[in-house]
């Protein structure tokens, strides 16, 4: 229950917040302060009355954690953390300004900023990856997540809602700011808030449907969320866009627009005079108990033992299959490592982890947006996830891998099935845009190997990654072992496989093309024709070093191969890379829609199979 | 009602098709029998007394049309399409051959599937759009959406459920095949169908539970369905996969898993003992009335007279708001024209769309995924549909674009806010991988205006491209415009800005870095040193001949400056197209994640200005 005095300063506070929020953003002169409004009132419970916090160390594995995925409003977090002491007030001002760490929407260049939000409905996601978390290392901390009632059109939103209720997440409390407004429109329920409890309850929520300016009830909205329950819990809290304002409050088109400097001036003497009782507030602001004090414990270096396996050259195994004997061993060397599926763990192989620790498994059924953003939160609180699908698939989740990448996130993905060396299944399933898309995200690195042993060691280079998102391409159909157990792949290398001193061109390939490079490199031999084959393993970072020396006496001409279209991918990598170092380079890729075929056939239509890279050796000629 | 005839010719279809569909997989060796066999009876009265189609003509505007959104069930429909004569047997059994046009998941190399689909959870947001398109046109044909369980944890359904409801879509009718089993694992609700029912409720959609293996309930929910109602209504069918077949029915293991020739012997004696009666049928099948006989209608070349656009040299006005004139323009030009927006139309300018044309004006709310679907929905359809948000944003649907690429359906994308030139909001709303993003998709065009002219007719292009997506990119910031109303821009140009007998290098830009590069032209030429410019407006297709004819002229020199990631960007197409030209290229381009600070700091801090532009020169001679 919620005594006069305190309820008095968590008035107090949420007035200096709106306050705050509206300096901010008018020192900035961009940003969303009647979003802040709306949302003062229950930040200010939430931060004041509820959060369990560790502040001088934001990492600490015990805290509570928050979310703010309605990223757009977060000002009134960072004007929260000036009431706090966290930040000061000339900082809070330094909002938006480019040597500022208090950003437009949140990034980890801020460490109280608990993932980088802004792209909308994606934060329920990451909140349930760390609800997980807490289930996994059985801890107290209770996740919260702050969304807009615009975001939840966002399916993301639906599938984490869904997948939270399937694991009876009760430790993690959505909250859903109800403003009524979107950036240009109202939204589709407007102020219906029952329309929300509908859909939550049915999604298998407990939900609690309130006032979002009244004190009182927010704060008792909290404590149910506390009593014991077995569902995740939202808040449904109906509020007003800009409120305490009357000239913007509840009104369309103030969306994302600060005020002016006088007009600002007008706003806060507004405020002050309407919540004239908050401001008499005199007595001192707590916050609740910090928890226990713990560090968030540095990842040790995972080495699995790959001479456990049975690999042996020449042997035939589809690296997709390696990728799932190597998960397991990696779960067997590291209990932080955690795999996550998206009903398809027969296809990538995660079911060989999953056999052996099902605990550690995490079914996020067909739900890709979901699988990426759980992995984003579980790598965020120190595990190691690995999530896997097919590559195609991982287009689906692009924004939340986009945004892993400005968050520093360090997703592992594998993505199968690439190409059109799946056959019968068709275009819909096979992914040739999956480089282009994983290169791009900064500091990702992009890996695709051609054998099991590169498969395996692969995965545990993209285990110890820790920096941001690692893909690892791996491919359907068998493949015959080209390496050794004791054969190393360092980040960013190649592997010259055959070189002579008489060759004419260097094949460079990867997955299923670098097997047919080396049959064209039979084919060729054949007729006394000497080519160099690269194993180009490391797409990003690439070894543009040692392509250009094996080039150099492959008659500086370079032939790639890839199962991939042509825009982002290995051949524009690798001549982006040697452009400047003359050498001639031939590109073959898949120039257009595939279709339903045997996986000899498309590769021959796709002009990227043994006879056509020989065909390409040839016209060099 | 039901006749015992009717009824007894509707289940000696069903055992056909089933029949059929374990033929085809076992002839192909590959693909989903067990998938098919739930939803047969479904298919049975949908297609024999339901569907009013023009079998002579699948593109009559006035056919129902039927979406098989869980693609991997085709077979199912091809066997359907046997029985009605569209096919023969041996077509049907040419099933998944790369001659063939029948593909594993539907593809439009068959004429009779409305759409590509395969990656799950998008054939409802198409249905959307194909609704959409009949109230727009007042035609009284269905759009009917057949689903399966496994696929409704996909978001992008709830993004479309919830906007068929807004939109009170009463001709969308959704078929749930709820057989139990994913892939992999049991669906989140099993056979708890009603959890479904209060699902779709929440969303607003009239609701019908039925056994989807009995004929009579089958045919009443259609039946329903056709009643006056005036919400998009659902049939949510309880079903066995692999009904019929007591050896895999309802049973784990048997997804995607063809029948081998024996056992698919075997298995339709069973099924012929099973359904005795079914088989016993002698009459003739009937299908339902065939609409009114109609074409579609070809496009006619739309072209808006931009003179009447104040577009005066040198004033300065964005390209996103140009964008928005063009609309309006286009709007003007031809009634097949419509827009969608995702809750940002006020800074993407749809809005100068909307006001004058609100009937054609589609909100679509914070759901891209739904919004790109409806689209490919409308385009299927005849319509000219063009949809924008942040560029950054479009990454949330790029399966439903890649999907779309698949299917070489015609969607006009826009994408606003590229690159870190946007400034204070930050790198979540910065679109920096969208070009990689949509030049891998096959068939795409994307262009890049850098002034109001181009915007605009580059914008007009898109309009009369209808063999596959395409994609403006827009700048936020004001712009000085460059070129006159008279000036054209043909696809797959580029425009020499600058240019003399003593250039040492080329600059190519497009947006906001060609400004920056013509500022570095004056910067130099203060200095005597001359460079030519080029304004690359369009990225795909590429002008690699006039780029190379330039640069021959420019000491062989190229500098490319974009406002967007290494991977998949201008750099790298120049790169790969050139490479074999003996072209320097320097590459200049954003190179981390950035961060919150005003246009010119920011474009600085990546190395894309003026100066850095300067610097590059410099560093070349």
């Amino acid at each position: 229950m919620l005594s006069e005095n305190q309820k008095h300063m968590l008035e107090n506070k949420a007035l200096a917040i709106r306050i705050d929020s509206i300096r901010a953003t008018t020192a900035s002169q961009s940003g969303h302060p009647t979003s802040c409004l709306s949302a003062s009132d229950i930040i200010s419970v939430l931060f004041f009355s509820v959060l369990n916090y560790d502040y001088e160390n934001p990492l600490n594995p015990n805290n509570d954690r928050f979310i703010l995925s309605k990223g757009h409003a977060i000002p009134v977090v960072y004007a929260t953390l000036k009431q706090i002491g966290v930040i000061s007030d000339s900082e809070l001002l330094s909002l938006r300004k480019v040597d500022s760490r208090l950003e437009g929407h949140p990034t980890p260049r801020f460490p109280y900023n608990e993932a980088a939000t802004g792209s909308l409905g994606q934060g329920l996601s990451i909140g349930l990856g760390m609800a997980l978390n807490a289930r996994f290392d059985k801890r107290n901390y209770k996740t919260y997540v702050m969304m807009g009632d615009g975001e939840v059109a966002e399916g993301s939103i639906w599938e984490a809602a869904e997948l939270a209720s399937f694991y009876k997440l009760n430790n993690l409390i959505g909250i859903l700011d109800c403003n009524r407004l979107g950036q240009s429109d109202e939204t589709q329920h407007g102020h219906e808030v029952e329309r929300y409890r509908k859909k939550f309850e049915a999604f298998g929520w407990k939900t609690c449907v309130i006032n979002g300016h009244d004190i009182n009830e927010i704060y008792k909205a909290f404590e149910e969320s506390a009593k014991p329950h077995e569902q995740p819990f939202i808040i449904i809290a109906k509020t007003m866009k800009g409120y305490g304002l009357e000239a913007c409050e509840n009104k369309e088109g103030f969306h994302g627009k600060p005020f002016k400097k006088e007009e600002a001036e007008v706003a806060i003497a507004r405020l002050k005079e309407r919540f004239a009782h908050a401001a008499s507030f005199q007595g001192s602001a707590h916050t609740p108990p910090t928890p226990q004090k713990e560090l968030l414990k540095p990842h040790a270096l995972i080495e699995p033992d790959i001479t456990q396996e049975n690999f042996k050259i020449g042997s035939k195994i589809a690296t997709r299959k390696a990728y799932g004997y190597a998960l397991a061993a990696l779960g067997r060397a590291s209990k932080d490592v955690y795999v996550l599926d998206a009903d398809v763990k027969n296809s990538t192989f995660t079911e060989l982890f999953e056999k052996e620790f099902p605990n550690r498994f995490v079914q996020c059924f067909i739900a890709e947006q979901n699988m990426v953003g759980i992995s984003a939160g579980l790598a965020l609180r120190g595990k190691i996830p690995f999530a896997a699908t097919f590559g195609a698939f991982f287009s689906r989740a692009f924004d939340q891998i986009r945004m892993a990448g400005i968050g520093h996130n360090a997703l592992r993905l594998c993505g199968s099935h690439c190409g059109v060396s799946i056959g019968e299944d068709g275009p819909s399933q096979m992914a040739l845009e999956d480089l282009a898309m994983m290169r791009s995200v900064p500091n990702s690195i992009v890996l695709y190997p051609s054998d099991a042993t590169s498969a395996y060691k692969l995965c545990t280079t993209a285990a110890n990654y820790h920096d941001g998102v690692s893909y690892l391409r791996t491919t359907r159909m068998e493949t015959p072992i080209l390496y050794s157990a004791q054969e190393e792949f360092p980040l960013g290398g190649c592997k010259v496989l055959r070189q002579s001193n008489n060759d004419v061109a260097c094949l460079v390939g990867a997955g299923v093309t670098l097997h047919e490079a080396l049959k064209a490199y039979e084919l060729l031999a054949k007729e006394g024709i000497s080519v160099s084959v690269i194993d180009l393993y490391s797409i990003k970072p690439l070894d543009s070093k040692t392509l250009t020396k094996v080039a150099r006496k492959s008659r500086e001409h370079i032939i790639t191969i890839e199962d991939h279209y042509k825009a982002g991918g290995i051949g524009e990598a690798v001549s982006s890379s040697l452009i400047n170092e003359n050498i001639k380079i031939k590109q073959l890729y898949v120039h257009d829609v595939s279709r339903s075929g045997q996986p000899e056939e498309l590769l021959a239509l796709a002009g990227i199979d043994a006879k056509s890279i020989y065909d390409a050796v040839k016209e060099i000629l």
